[in-house]
């Protein structure tokens, strides 16, 4: 588990990211920051940073932040009580973000999950997204994403979302949401 | 219905809003910048710009370009087939909007709907956003809002959206998306 000047740290460098992203956000919400470490303890390379701006039983939004090069693990939003799974569309804001999800691989393929821990990355469909680009991610799809050399913010549309059934590939994985 | 300069002229408006409040936008979404003038001839006060970024049967997000004291004229968004009309979230990213909704008005109500138009306009609880502050307007509730001096751009998120459905206070109005 993170410590809270862990918690600290990385809410204050989303926020500078927020800030190039030129995005405004709330004092309350930048004090707010999630910052999921995917009980891998590892934030640096392995985590995500976001912010909630309203989750309800009908849809939901979500700023995602991303130091350079951290990468968001490869995880899918199964189908709950009879509805499909989360489906959700990431609008890149700024800097870079490469999304993979299942489908066919280019020739060469160039992903690169964390060191130790390619085993538990498994679908290299690339998309490298610029800002102003976007994708939707059909429900129960896997998928997985990793920030370019300055970061990135991603806008994240879509159904509602309940992180707690999501299912990654990596079984040390916890999705608990730090909230400090 | 509005002539294809005039569309031009507004999507040039639009673009450069946006490109005031910073967002990245394709430019073949800024080509396709909707203009909505709700078939009252009159854009300058009447009227909104609007980007769909996606709308699917489960979720939207879209958003919304307003000139300076540009008003969106009140409707609500009535239940669909078994439904609950669209829920939708108003995020304000750069500059000031009015957003009136229903329920208890101030003491004094400063509210300003477009002169000529003032029967049209019935609901006045008013919420101030600015950049980074948001609101939640419940399915089937009237509202209407009105941007500030310099203008404004609101991140919209929400249920599945079928504005073909609104329902306008004012019975002139026509909400076709004007599409040129």
């Amino acid at each position: 588990m993170l410590s809270q000047t862990e918690v600290d740290y990385a809410r204050r460098r989303a926020a500078a990211l927020l800030a190039r992203a030129n995005l405004a956000i709330t004092p309350t919400e930048l004090a707010r920051i999630e910052v999921a470490d995917f009980g891998l303890a590892d934030l640096e390379r392995t985590g995500l940073q976001l912010i909630t701006y309203v989750n309800t039983d009908r849809y939901c939004a979500k700023e995602l932040v991303l130091f350079p090069g951290q990468t968001c693990p490869e995880h899918r939003h199964p189908p709950v009580g009879g509805e499909p799974g989360k489906m959700e569309t990431f609008r890149c804001r700024w800097g870079t973000v490469r999304l993979y999800v299942e489908g066919p691989s280019a020739v060469e393929n160039t992903a690169r999950p964390p060191a130790g821990s390619e085993a538990y990355y498994t679908v290299f469909r690339e998309l490298v997204l610029s800002p102003g680009e976007q994708f939707t991610i059909p429900p129960d799809t896997l998928h997985w994403f990793q920030a370019g050399a300055e970061g990135a913010v991603v806008s994240e549309f879509s159904s509602t979302s309940r992180d707690e059934l999501d299912v990654f590939t990596d079984p040390r994985i916890v999705r608990i949401p730090i909230v400090a």
